[in-house]
C-alpha cells in the first residue's frame, strides 16, 4: 500500500492540505471541530508524517544525544533514568551513545562530523578526553558536560564539589577513629580528573586533622569498577600492615573491595571501615550496606537537560557556566555498623 | 560563517560537485588521487555532510532503536553494552529508549507513528504490551523482540528457554535437599509472560521430583527489582513456617531478598538457600555470591542485531522466526556455600 499523503488526508477530511499540515505540526490555530476531523482522517489513512523531512525543513531533529563512557555503570544508568523523562517532558527524544572512554570516538562526537543534524545538542560525560582536549569542541554544538571537567566558558558544566565530598568522606572515617586509611581509585594526569579531585579531598581531610598521608595506601586503578576494587583490596590485604579503613572513589569500587575483604575473613566495619561514592541502589542493598557520598542525580539530570534546551533554543551563543549540584554524606553499616531498627 | 556546500568543496578541489558527492557517500569509483584532493578540501572547508538530507534521499536513517523497559535494570544495561558495539561494527548507530513498561508508549513505538524514519528497525523488549497486543505491530517495521513473548510469524523473537531454565534452578534447590521452596516474582496474565514461564518451570521441577507445590509460597511481585524481592522476603519470614530455599525470578529480586534475609539474622545458604536469574555482575560480587541462571547475553545481542539488519536489508518481507539462545546454571555461595579456594 502506498503511504498516505497530506493531500489524501485533506481530501478525506474535506479541508485544505495546509490545514492538515497545521494540525500535524501543531503550528497554527485550528478549530476543535476541524482538528477532530483531521485527526480522524489521519488515523483512518494511517498517515505517517515524514519526521526526517520535517526536521530537515525546520533545521531541527528533536533529538538530544546523551553520551556516557559505559551504559552498564549503574551511576550512568541511574542518571539516564532521570534524564530521559525530563527530556521527553520537554518534547525531546534521547539518543544514547557509549564511548567506552575511547578518546577517538569522543573527539568525533564533539567535533563537526557525520553525526551533525542527527541531534540538536549533547549531554556528554567525557572519559578519554582530558580538560585540555575540550578546546576542540565545535562552538556551534549546544553542549553540557557532566563529571569532573570544568567549563571553559564555551559549554556548560554540571557536577558536584568533588574535593569537598571526598574530604567529607575521609573525615567521616577519621572521625570514627581510623588512622591507617587507604584510598582506592587514583588515576594519572591528564584524563584522571575525577580521581585527582578525590585524592585532593582525601589529602585535605588528613591535613585538617593533622594526620600524615601514607602515600603507599593510595592505590591507583585503571577504571572505577568492581574488578578494580577487588584487585586493589587484594593488594592492600597482602601488606604487612593492612589499612583499617578505605575510601573508594566509586560505589562499584567499594563493592568489589567489600567482596574481597569479606572473602578474606575480615569483619566490616569492625576490622575495616569502607565508604564509597555515587549512592547507587546496589550499595543500599549490599551486605553490609555501604556508606557513600550521594550526588543529587535528579538535580544534575534536570539542570543538564534544561541548560541544554536553553542553549538549543537560543539564536545567540550562550556563555558557558559552572553549575554545582548538591551532595550529602550517607553513613551506613559499612562504616558505622548495624543500627537498631527504628520501631 | 556559512556552512560549506558540496559546490564550495568541488571548486576548491577542482572537481565536479558530483565527484565530491561520490566521495562523501562512498558511492562510485573515484581515483585515489582525486579522493585525496577532495578529502583535503573537505577538511579545509570543515564541510559537514547533511546526514538528515542524505538519509532522506536514501530512505534510510542508519539508526536502529533499542527499546527496553528500564535502563537502570542491570540485565538490560549489560545487554545494551553488547548490542551497541555489534551494531556499530555493522555501521549502525543505536537510539535507545526506555518505556517504563508503559503500554501506551510501547504501542506508539511499534505502530506507524511520529517516529517513523528516525530509525530503520527496532529491537524491543516489551513489558506493558502482552503477546496478544503484538498483532498490532506495523508489519513494515523491521522488528526483533527480546524477552518472553513469542514470534507470531511477523517479527523475530530471541530468548532463552525460560521454562527449562527455571526447572533447572528449582531442581538445583531440590537436589540440595530443600523441601519448602518459595518462588518470588510471579505475575498475572496477560502481561506477566516472563513470570508465568518461570512459575511453570518451578512447578515442573516439583512434579519431576514427586513433590507437592505449596501454593502459598509462590509470591507475586509487581516488578523484578530489589525492593520487591526485599518485601516478598519480609512476608515469607513472617510466616509460622518460613521456607528453606527460594527461587527468585531475577538477580535483582534475589539481591533484595538476600539483604532482608541477612538483616533478619538468617544464614545463607545454611538456613535459606537462594538462587536468582540473569547472571548480572552484581550477583557475582554479592556477599554471599548468588547462584543464578545465566542467559548467553552476547549471543542474544549478536543474534538480535544480525537478524534485524537482515530484515532491514531485505526488499521482501522476512518471515519471523524463533531463536533460542543458550543458558546455563551457575551454582555459587548462596546455594552451595563457600567453596575452598582453588590453589
Amino acid at each position: 500500500m502506498r503511504d498516505a499523503t497530506l493531500r489524501d488526508v485533506a481530501r478525506l477530511a474535506g479541508v485544505s492540505a495546509r490545514t492538515v499540515s497545521n494540525v500535524v505540526n501543531g503550528y497554527a490555530r485550528v478549530s476543535e471541530r476541524t482538528r477532530e476531523k483531521v485527526e480522524r482522517a489521519l488515523v483512518e489513512l494511517r498517515y505517517r508524517p515524514n519526521v526526517l523531512a520535517r526536521n530537515l525543513a525546520r533545521g531541527r531533529s528533536g533529538q538530544i544525544a546523551v553520551v556516557v563512557p559505559y551504559l552498564d555503570t549503574p551511576y550512568f544508568a541511574e542518571l539516564l533514568q532521570a534524564i530521559i523523562p525530563r527530556a521527553r517532558e520537554r518534547g525531546y527524544n534521547v539518543l544514547i551513545d557509549q564511548t567506552d572512554g575511547d578518546a577517538v570516538h569522543e573527539r568525533e562526537l564533539i567535533s563537526r562530523g557525520a553525526r551533525a543534524f542527527l541531534f540538536d545538542g549533547m549531554i556528554f560525560s567525557p572519559l578519554g578526553l582530558a580538560q585540555e582536549d575540550l578546546v576542540e569542541i565545535d562552538p556551534d554544538l549546544p553542549l553540557v558536560i557532566l563529571g569532573e571537567r570544568v567549563s571553559n566558558g564555551v559549554f556548560d558544566h554540571v557536577g558536584i564539589d568533588d574535593v569537598e565530598a571526598s574530604r567529607a568522606a575521609t573525615a567521616h572515617l577519621i572521625g570514627l577513629g581510623r588512622r591507617r586509611i587507604a584510598a582506592i581509585g587514583d588515576q594519572p594526569y591528564p584524563t584522571g580528573e575525577a580521581a585527582q579531585l578525590r585524592t585532593r579531598g582525601f589529602r585535605q581531610a588528613h591535613a585538617d586533622a593533622g594526620l600524615p598521608v601514607d602515600e603507599s595506601l593510595i592505590i591507583p586503578t585503571p577504571r572505577f569498577n568492581r574488578a578494580d576494587g577487588s584487585g586493589a583490596m587484594r593488594a592492600l590485604l597482602s601488606r604487612a600492615e593492612p589499612p583499617d579503613a578505605v575510601f573508594c572513589y566509586s560505589d562499584l569500587v567499594a563493592l568489589g573491595a567489600l567482596h574481597t575483604a569479606l572473602e578474606s575473613g575480615l569483619r566490616v566495619p569492625e576490622d575495616l571501615a569502607l565508604i564509597g561514592y555515587d549512592d547507587i541502589e546496589e550499595g543500599r542493598y549490599a551486605n553490609p550496606a555501604i556508606s557513600t557520598v550521594s550526588p543529587d542525580k535528579v538535580a544534575i539530570a534536570a539542570t543538564a537537560v534544561d541548560r541544554l534546551l536553553t542553549r538549543i533554543g537560543s539564536a545567540e551563543p550562550v556563555p558557558g557556566i559552572e553549575v554545582r549540584a548538591e551532595h550529602r554524606l550517607i553513613p551506613r553499616e559499612s562504616t558505622i555498623g548495624r543500627t537498631p531498627p527504628v520501631s
